[in-house]
């Protein structure tokens, strides 16, 4: 892929990433980024909230399992991804667009927070054994985009 | 702070984080971190990994004490901070420069992984009270920027 | 300012920008940036266009009136910012909310175009004296944040 | 391409673009971004210039001739790319790395400064006709990449 609209969003999760399987049974994970930004109030000197960013996320596969099974409510996240536009109809007919975030990579940050963390059993990434002893050496890029499955057809989103 | 370069790097840690203290009992904690594209080749329709950068990277106080508790060798880690240029003298007398990140927010990444979160005891964020039951409803920011502390002194930083 | 979420984006002007001004003599213009990612369609070995993100986009002061004077319909521009949630009520009294980016540096982009850049004669910059001779020197930094101005209220934006 | 580090720079150019030709005839252009940040400095109430970030960055093809046509020292630019790190050694034998942006956008800012804006002639870009009444409806994403191109042997860059 190239030209998509790239970006990096700190915040915390609304509340426990929703876990669901298309037809296929392809795991999906949404969820809710509230990003709040600080302001210097110089007036004050002091550090003011500024209003808070809500962004839709979402993320796939064997990944989604591990969002679910690691975040929850109020975790302090650090997510990178691209943002895309996406259009519905509401009931009455309405059309509506929404920007939404397709997560490429996300993690609990550890400014406020340790972790203890688990390689997964299965990776999904071929080629990597259990044992590497060199785990960073070569297979650590991103597997090819897995968003880009041909047989999931578009209809079988479970928004 | 304004203008500053923001960087988002998603890699490997080379090697486990160094934890060090300043003569201050200032922690911070030094590793590297290792990414490595992938670039689609027409030719064999195979994804090939491309030439890995190296970006060496720093956080401070608290949050350093997080990530040398929770990331080893190997770890993937999502990072955003901000690139800083550091310049010194070899033991030759030569002048180098190096660029080098300021880590804002790191954190496991959980694509090929879960984790287990635990919020640390001293957070470090006044009003933040332990039993918050609406975690990200306004003291979610990031805390005053901790860099700028003026009793740090620069030759304090224990590179 | 700390904890915004920052993004770049690359894409083309669906309209000219409106140029407007505020009671207070404060300009502002407004622009949606239409980005458009291509994707590699392995079966057919070819790069497809995927579909648009269109993001409204707002730049204040002197800034509003380069931006109106040097870019059209249809400019291809690399723009950089902040995304802000705004709420809004519609006429039949039904809450929404908009992600808009909050311009902090736009350029058109070279990529298939050339240009005439010529230093606006009122910059606006503190100490930059107009016959500078090194200008990258010091003073390139960006001003001091002129959002936050105490003296623009909030219900003065012209949306 | 996936995994790549992605960063956007706002600065100056410390000089001309130095524009050369590889044996193929393939243009590329040379030049350093220096980025300052800005610090407010509370003892003072008052922004102060931090240390600036110099960055070496390079641009090939039609893209190289029109930013070496349109940028002078001292441009401010916004450019977005990838940072690329190269080792080499020098001439005592000596092995050095360095980390370069591979501009994949790049535009003269319009915070300070006004521009004209022409459309190249021979635009690289297949199947945009000069005359395109809708410019930014469908042939507005980046071309494909085209520093992967198979007819260019590695040792053919011009550093």
């Amino acid at each position: 892929m190239a030209g998509e609209t790239v970006i990096t969003v700190v915040g915390n999760l609304t509340s426990d990433p929703e876990l669901r399987y298309t037809q296929n049974g392809l795991a999906v994970a949404n969820f809710t980024i509230a990003s709040t930004p600080r302001n210097f109030d110089r007036a004050s000197s002091e550090w003011k909230d500024g209003e808070a960013l809500f962004l839709r996320a979402s993320v796939w596969r064997e990944f989604a399992e591990h969002v679910a099974g690691s975040l929850t409510k109020g975790s302090r996240v650090i997510a990178t991804g691209r943002l895309k536009q996406r259009s519905y109809e509401t009931k009455e007919g309405e059309k509506r667009t929404t920007i939404e975030l397709e997560v490429d990579e996300i993690g609990p940050s550890l400014r406020y927070a340790t972790a203890t963390v688990s390689r997964a059993a299965s990776s999904g990434r071929p080629g990597v054994p259990a044992g590497n002893d060199e785990p960073w050496g070569s297979p650590t890029a991103p597997a090819a985009d897995p968003w880009n499955t041909p047989g999931v057809p578009a209809d079988d989103t479970p928004f």
